[in-house]
């Protein structure tokens, strides 16, 4: 159970956070709070701004293998105030015990909860063994360019060792901890312009219709069999999300047609292999065509190990029943961490309410998920089950 | 070959009738010009406005068929003046010989054509056989639906007899009469809206793509074999024009498709038919969807007779070559005609810059054109072939 120390510091923390409206990119000094509290139990800090965006790098420790938390400060926008029952940059706790705000799921819940693990850990274990690090981004809701990316490349350059991750993502569903992100899929999109030639729809002998020629060519791409997934992942998923054919006009053949289309795809095919398997599809069936490619992310997977087999006992230990490994779901900066060669898990609160009004957690699983976080660190760093 | 005087009387009438700029569905004078002049050679006319369209009907003779020339006095809009070597509205003509201003070729030509042709022939034929008649409109390229479809309806309830139909249209192509249209293909329209269920690419299983549905069938449409055509019509064409799918988002699985086709159909097919296997073909698919219809023109067929005789026997005459009948192009207000039951052909100048900039037509075609008028008038009612 959570102590009532621990429970009142970490959701102080939280609400502190939320009330800066830091939608993204912007952070309004969420991490200057966070370094604060760091700097304060021994952490060196780093600021590594890359253009617009505020990130930071925090380590403790001299010797082992590093443990990094990692998360964003920045929120996705609210939409309007009056649809929220209260202010969106106004923490509230209402009868049901329900923290409210923008954040409070996703993620400024598990930002606080990481760094009231770490202040009671340290406070009784000053000289753990290994590193413990913060991997902090105000960028991960936005385009993703100049946060966790450029931290991981600029971390890549000085060969710095980062051997597990955490990401504070809310990966939870129905109880706090039931599920661990231990990969994701790998993100896969594509813009493409078929070309036709326009005409008028009662000379269709002098036209080429475009739409006509891209339906069996997408037909089958739908009906492609990518690959059969594997244990921790789904098969290849191909979805189109746009098609946009046509002037307006009823009696014209129109020249062009767009067509945005998305792989999310397993660890048993790689991007190139998507990219020549669908180009060889296309031209299978004669298509006049330009097709630009866009590698959102690699898929990328912690099968086993000694950060999935902390996390999991982190989460037995605190809430007493065994949590799910998961690849569900979209994208996350996991993607960049884990092309470090790091172990990277996802542990957070509930997302039934991310992105939405009235995002909202219950206040009391922010104590838990901090109880959980500091027994991984427990797990990994004082019971010795990290490598050396 | 044709006169002086009839030459100067056509491009004169031509010219007046380009002068006014009757941008549909204007008709700005242009009719009133007309019934003065046929009102001075014995015709009666009754203007039969509808809505904001202004339409006459003018008849002269009293027993035996009925002979209508068939027209419009709208045009399109010219687009902007700077584009034309002269202005739109000022007919002139060049060193070549065009006459040019907009409207020239589509129809105002040939309005000036049926005038001074009937005009030369009640001079020598005062008391020919049968009837002429002039069926009149100010909006064909608009709507046109209070135009020649509500004055044909009104026609229908009187039980007016019309057995005969020469349309303006300008159908020539190479030389003035190389083609004559002796029919058209029907025009059915769809709009077809597919129902999916949105969703995240991330989770396809959650989500029913509409575009992934909508292609399968839509395929199976441009694939079937509506029919095989027949002497006179090419096999029936269906044609996708417009396909709108998707948020604009790349990650999202759109709701809905909305889709617009349209069938250019023979008379091997009807248009309930061609209903009809389009929702079994849809049905087949398993689609959710709405469909709405717009019968645009139903096919119609002069596949021979008196007035097809006559017309092509006029161009001989005057023209010295035989015409190519043809069913081929768009629609025309011959389809409202031809459910009364008439004979209809369309003829009229060379038709290759209508609707552009530049319209123009050869000024001695005009006076071509008045002159095999002329002669089907003879053929029909002083020759006699036309049936009692």
């Amino acid at each position: 159970m959570p102590t009532t120390e621990a429970r009142s510091a970490t959701l102080e923390l939280a609400c502190e956070l939320i009330r800066r409206p830091s939608v993204t990119p912007d952070d309004l000094g969420c991490q200057a709070l966070m370094i604060e509290r760091l700097e304060a139990i021994g952490f060196h800090v780093e600021r590594l701004p890359f253009g617009d965006v505020e990130n930071f790098w925090a380590t403790r420790g001299h010797h082992g293998p590093v443990l990094a938390f990692a998360g964003h400060t920045d929120v996705v926008p609210s939409g309007p105030h009056v649809h929220w029952a209260t202010p969106p940059f106004e923490p509230s706790i209402d009868a049901d015990g329900m923290l409210r705000g923008r954040g409070a799921a996703d993620m400024k819940g598990s930002l606080a909860a990481m760094i009231t693990a770490v202040e009671r850990f340290v406070a009784v274990h000053p000289d753990h063994h290994g590193r413990i690090a913060f991997l902090i981004t105000s960028d991960e809701e936005g385009p993703a360019v100049d946060g966790t990316r450029a931290v991981v490349e600029h971390l890549r350059e000085r060969h710095e060792r980062l051997d597990y991750c955490i990401v504070g993502e809310p990966s939870s569903t129905a109880w706090l901890g039931d599920m661990i992100k231990n990969g994701r899929r790998g993100s896969l999109g594509g813009v493409l312009h078929i070309k036709g030639v326009q005409g008028h729809v009662a000379y269709p002998h002098l036209a080429r219709n475009p739409i006509h020629q891209a339906m069996p060519a997408l037909d089958a791409l739908v009906r492609e069999h990518w690959d059969s997934g594997n244990d921790f992942f789904p098969a290849t998923s191909f979805q189109v999300s746009n098609f946009r054919a046509g002037t307006g006009a009823t009696n014209v053949i129109p020249g062009d047609v767009e067509v945005v289309f998305n792989f999310r795809f397993s660890t048993e095919v790689t991007h190139d292999e998507l990219r020549a398997r669908t180009e060889a599809i296309l031209d299978a069936h004669g298509l006049e065509y330009h097709l630009d490619w866009t590698l959102n992310g690699e898929p990328f997977l912690t099968a086993e190990g000694e950060l999935v087999e902390a996390t999991v006992a982190g989460v037995e230990q605190v809430v007493g029943k065994t949590p799910e490994l998961s690849t569900s779901g979209g994208t996350s900066d996991g993607r960049f961490i884990a092309t470090l060669g790091s172990q990277v898990v996802e542990l957070g609160p509930l997302n039934a309410t991310i992105h939405q009004v009235n995002e909202r957690v219950r206040a009391s699983d922010l104590d838990t998920l901090s109880q959980v976080y500091e027994a991984i660190l427990g797990h990994l760093f004082v019971n010795g089950s990290a490598r050396p």
